[in-house]
């Protein structure tokens, strides 16, 4: 926690998520998610030097009251019949919200409570999705662009990126519809939370 | 403070500012804001039914740890030099911080700190502006069309609306420049924010 920054302003390109501004960034090549893909054969296939997604954000905004926002770039793809997705998180000060605008391409904003129950929100351009506290939360890429998304979130919250781990993934999963879309169905590995945390 | 809300998604049209699912929903009109502008003859003759600004958000996510988002839809218009503005703000919780994403139209984000010290930072389609704590922040379209910005701050942060008054204004200006663009002044008006506040 350093001083306070001035105001700033970060102009953000609509379609790769970059902005001249946004001091930090990181990517998650596929070797760093191949994990969090039910099908392990199909997820060998892919090559782990691939950009999974990127991160491009302010850190210099962590201070008591401030707000972390930047932008996310999910790559499409599909591993077996799942769609390329972010690891997931829910937040570390549980209570702490998340608001995500989608900026361009097509996705779902899946979503999981304490009792497994899932909520699906649509992601497309124009589209604000609210992440109430408490939800494990991930961005799902359904078509065939980058999904690029706007977030802003207390800049105390933190990210538990393990929690969907410990359940052997969320308990449903985006996977492709017969038709070309995106449906979802029950993950068969899922280990309801509870249960989870009780054997840990 | 209700009970937590389920998560949610609002469809926002980036030229209007409105969202289906937006809830909470007021209209500024110019009587409401007349008083804001320094050219006292041009503001009266100004339509005092005519819509200065409209706010859609959603105040249902009042909770603690919660964020409330929503857009700002400020009308253009000329008041004698100034710019049309919004009335403006810090947060009663000073070390708030506020995020703006510029979807339509142009202008400036005017933003003045305890010592007076001006920063303006451009609104342009794409720009996001970070406004740190304890920094008075207004609103300016600069443009002919509506300036619509998506913006969101921590739900418990408050807004004091009085502060700017209490200077008689800010101690700059977004006035018109003689080639048509815009330009800051100082407010020959302005009363130093410690000075306001020991007279009061």
């Amino acid at each position: 926690m350093s001083v306070s920054p001035l105001p700033f302003t970060v102009s953000i390109d609509e379609a790769t998520g970059g902005g001249g501004a946004f001091a930090d960034h990181y990517v998650k090549y596929f070797r760093d998610v191949r994990d969090i893909f039910e099908d392990a054969t199909a997820a060998a296939n892919v090559d782990g030097d691939s950009v999974a997604y990127e991160v491009y954000s302010n850190e210099r905004t962590k201070h008591e009251g401030a707000l972390i926002f930047g932008t996310s770039v999910l790559m499409p793809g599909l591993i077996g019949e799942e769609f390329m997705m972010t690891r997931g998180h829910v937040h570390e000060i549980v209570d702490r919200a998340e608001v995500y605008y989608c900026l361009s391409g097509e996705g779902v904003m899946l979503m999981e409570d304490d009792a497994g129950r899932t909520i699906a929100e649509p992601l497309a351009p124009g589209n604000a999705v609210y992440v109430p506290g408490r939800w494990i939360h991930r961005s799902v890429n359904t078509g065939d662009r980058p999904l690029v998304t706007l977030f802003c979130f207390a800049s105390d919250a933190g990210q538990d990126y393990s929690i969907i781990d410990r359940s052997n993934g969320m308990a449903s999963q985006v996977v492709v519809d017969a038709g070309g879309g995106w449906r979802l169905r029950e993950n068969p590995l899922y280990v309801p939370r509870y249960q989870a945390d009780r054997s840990s």
